[in-house]
């Protein structure tokens, strides 16, 4: 056990054992000795927070890439050492380039644009008809291969690629090794977006105000340029060493970022411009790269399943296992997907943005001071705040909420439908100026000018945004004539899935109950799925098939759709035969409860 | 017999039937008496320009294309009246177009670029699901058609293309209506190139100065740019409805227009940075057309046979038909082809500017005052000229002089080597200060301060021009097996070949022998093909075809070509078998010529 030290607790104690559980960190099995205050003042049961039951994390396997030899980057640099003209043979310099590909690597099928052919003679000539070309691979294997780049000498181990994310809120870029596929750096920054509106929604309404797409535009542009610099500073690599850039985001997100008009993605019936798009040169959006860096867009499914959720499920590899498979990637909004590589589904949920700390009276964003992990002494119902940074708490992260509610229903403080026991000795649970509400930290607890609570209406909120998601995953698997129990894997995707408490989520009927061994997250899917397909022409060509095979429900428009989600508003769902493992547990934890109070 | 008035002939002797013989056309058979004084001081034998055979003009039966089935325009207008998009169907907009091409007009494999995605939206809903698409159909049918344009109603009925032949010396386009195939304009100027050289190569070698190549480019694009504006002024067409412009020229030209460097074209052995061309936007080079005019670029054969001669070829329509035919294009340089549907080869020949007037003394453009006709008194030896303009004779144009040079020969003034015979009794033979000469005009009939003659050098360069044509004609045929009695077709291109008589080319031996009947000119042939490649995506499919079957020589190159052009420095050439028609008629010439002298 480490950590515990703090100027609340004196190096004498210290020394005795003594450690703060609130700040200690457990790493292993351990026996916890009380000290008397604690067992005098609770019989004997104290406020301790469970260890918790994390997602393992996925890590694509890039070697294995090789090994079904499809490390084939859709952008990549080919050496040519060509035979120099000759009276006998004097075609033409991009003749010559043509004949060196279809002899020295069997590729056929060019179009050389008008930017390398002006390049073309002197690159030839500079190093004696040694040169590097640069190739794009069509995503149909019918179209033509395009030569985007020329260069005299051999540049072939100098080649690099951009994964960049366009999250609503937060935009993360990678800087990838073309030929070994390692990742070199990873920057983010929050998208320059931001100041003109924290949901998709209010930037298309900016967007259609006159110069507010090409504002909108403007500002990612600048926001990925930024991120570029940073990657290219952090591992080294030259500006004209970039040979492609793969971006993945959700439908408004690529628009803003094409400057395609998002005016229709916000009404009924909800119609973007494109959910394909064109391979285009970066320079095409202003992107602070050189002419031959090709910009691969992810395709989205619908107005509101996109690009970052088609990324993920090939980041993710769901595509390709015989496994039935949740996908659920939580951000400012939510979007889940389920199948295998014989059917997928996919829609978005309405979750709002609870996990995210919005309609949650102390909501917050996961930093300093968050409650993340939340405890409480089943006698006394005195809480256990961990917050982020060991700070003094100033309000709940999207984990800590997720936590606290599971906490607090586990053990009768809030009821099936998220409601107070207004019954039990405590000063924790008061009516506040919204309804019932938990004390989770008092004012001069929180260093703070007001207590720190969790009303009825934020279990509400959040008792909405997991029914939202378990009755989207409902609705789906049974349009395909499945039931939730056949789900075998769950994958999360977005910072939320790797902190969440598996058994919380299971608790809360957020996430349907699967062996918690076969709960992973991938960190960013978007990203990963960047990266692969990045990486593997073979990956990208697969993308057209999953956007073709992946059908897109519009909840709303779905019947029962409504049932479900009503079904869902209780902890942790109406169905207790849903989560048999959940009542078993809790049926044992009231018991004991019962036990106690007697 | 029309014509013939003059302020030199009284209306008096007008009525009486006089008639300059020198300003008046003959239309038919005719009988010609000759007044007393003519007959008097030429003993019956008088000054007259005989009837020429011209070339029938071959004019481009644009109704077979639709007969065919192949009048289909490369770049195309489709109107598409689309299902407005509801709750059950609400694919994105430019999956509705694209759906909507494959059921209206079974158009599958489109690609659509960023520019047209940025205006979709608005145009499908500016007219309520009523657009007009412009398509690019790929020259390889397996690639992909690309959506250029959307425009919201129906703008099919305004669809037009232009065709644009980039000479070195003028550039001439045409309008031509896309859905008749009607040629509504056509206009030149020359090429601004010119003040910077009069031939491709010093063309070149500016271009290889610092900015030389951006000037180069600049300039033929702003030459092209004032044709475009004077074609749309002329037929009345707003510049948006320009879909296509179809341009063919010399391989230096394409090169500049393009800023290709041409640097290696000029020196051994003799390679362009490429012969095949990319579709671009006509933008790309700076064409004042909009962003969705594609320009088309006819590819070169090699760095001495353009796009200009393919253009020819296909304009001729050569390449499908059975009949083995020369083509010729004479103009600043000169090319050959020969062949037919099954086999094609071609080279370019070292003809020099004789035939523009270039290398002899008082040779000159086919401008005003130019001697373009020319007759001889067979005893006196005193010339008539005719002029163009009916302006006194400032100098000689192409077409007269190669008359000038068959009618000295002809009446033995010269013989077959080029020389003149000194012997006869005429004043018009003189040595002057380059050997020997005829004075065509004293100074006082040329209105001029000297006297406008031809002479040895001038006849020399004239011959080694005539010689390179046929020795490169020879030279091709011989090389498949062939002889040049074979050609059984004959196509003249240029300003040239509208104009040349054709019993004086086959006397002088610039042209094998053949029937007249079956020589044809085409006039400007590059701009005839690129009308129809503009008008028959099936032709410019066929072009890549032709392309690919041309065989190209390098006629220095080739053994045996010296002795072939040695062999062609005569009159009509050292192997009198190659001209049976004319060696009859010279010798019953001369033997009248003999009579007469006796």
């Amino acid at each position: 056990m480490d950590g515990g030290k703090s100027e609340k607790l004196s190096s004498e104690d210290y020394k005795a054992g003594y450690r703060l559980a609130c700040l200690a960190t457990v790493k292993g099995n351990l026996t916890i000795r009380l000290s008397d205050e604690v067992r005098l003042g609770t019989g004997g049961i104290t406020t301790i927070v469970p260890e918790r039951h994390r997602a393992a994390k996925h890590i694509y396997d890039i070697d294995s890439l090789k090994k079904e030899g499809i490390f084939e980057p859709p952008v990549k640099k080919y050496f040519l050492d060509l035979p120099r003209p000759c009276a006998e043979d004097n075609m033409a310099d991009s003749g010559r380039v043509i004949q060196g590909l279809k002899d020295l690597y069997n590729i056929r099928g060019m179009s050389i644009g008008l930017t390398v052919l002006r390049k073309m003679r002197r690159a030839l000539r500079d190093d004696d008809f040694k040169v590097t070309v640069t190739l794009v691979r069509p995503v149909n294997e019918k179209a033509r291969t395009l030569v985007v780049n020329i260069q005299p000498g051999d540049w072939t181990e100098r080649s690099y690629g951009l994964a960049m994310d366009i999250g609503t809120t937060t935009v993360n870029g990678r800087l990838v090794d073309l030929r070994t596929g390692e990742i070199l750096a990873e920057k983010g920054d929050y998208n320059k977006q931001l100041s003109y509106g924290e949901d998709v929604i209010s930037r298309v309404i900016y967007a259609e105000k006159p110069k507010g797409l090409e504002l909108m535009q403007e500002l990612v542009v600048t926001t990925i340029n930024g991120i570029i610099d940073k990657l290219l500073l952090s591992a080294g690599v030259d500006r004209d060493e970039i040979t492609s850039i793969t971006i993945a985001g959700n439908t408004v997100m690529t628009h803003l970022l094409l400057a395609l008009e998002p005016h229709s993605i916000r009404r009924a019936p909800y119609v973007p411009v494109s959910t394909f798009f064109p391979s285009i040169r970066a320079t095409d959006i202003k992107l602070n790269l050189y002419d031959h860096t090709v910009a691969l867009l992810y395709p989205s499914i619908s107005s509101y399943v996109g690009g970052d959720i088609v990324a993920g499920v090939m980041g993710s590899g769901m595509y390709r296992t015989s496994t039935l498979t949740l996908y659920i990637d939580v951000g400012t909004n939510a979007e889940i997907v389920i199948g295998n590589r014989e059917w997928l589904v996919c829609a978005a949920c309405s979750a709002g943005p609870a996990f995210e700390g919005g309609g949650i009276t102390f909501g917050m964003r996961a930093a300093k001071g968050a409650i993340e992990d939340f405890g409480l002494n089943p006698v006394t119902f005195e809480p256990m705040n961990v917050t982020i940074g060991k700070k003094p708490p100033l309000g709940i992260c999207g984990s800590g909420l997720l936590i606290i509610v599971a906490t607090l229903f586990e053990h009768g403080l809030i009821d099936q439908r998220g409601k107070f026991n207004r019954n039990l000795d405590t000063p924790r649970i008061r009516k506040g100026v919204s309804g019932y509400e938990y004390v989770l930290a008092w004012k001069d607890e929180a260093d703070s000018d007001r207590d720190i609570i969790i009303n009825e209406v934020d279990i509400d909120n959040f008792m909405r945004a997991k029914a939202a998601i378990y009755a989207g995953c409902k609705t789906l698997v049974e349009e395909v004539g499945l039931q939730v129990s056949d789900l075998e894997q769950i994958i999360l995707a977005g910072a939320f899935g790797s902190f969440i408490d598996l058994d919380s989520a299971m608790t809360v009927g957020l996430l349907p109950e699967v062996d918690p061994d076969r709960v992973m997250y991938v960190g960013n899917g978007s990203l990963m799925g960047c990266r692969v397909s990045g990486l593997s022409n073979h990956i990208r060509q697969n993308v057209v098939d999953v956007v073709r095979k992946m059908t897109s429900f519009e909840l709303s428009e779905v019947t029962g759709f409504h049932d479900q989600y009503v079904g869902a508003l209780f902890l942790p769902h109406t169905e207790a035969s849903l989560f048999p493992r959940v009542n078993k547990r809790l049926s044992h934890l009231h018991k004991r409860s019962d036990q106690d109070d007697n």
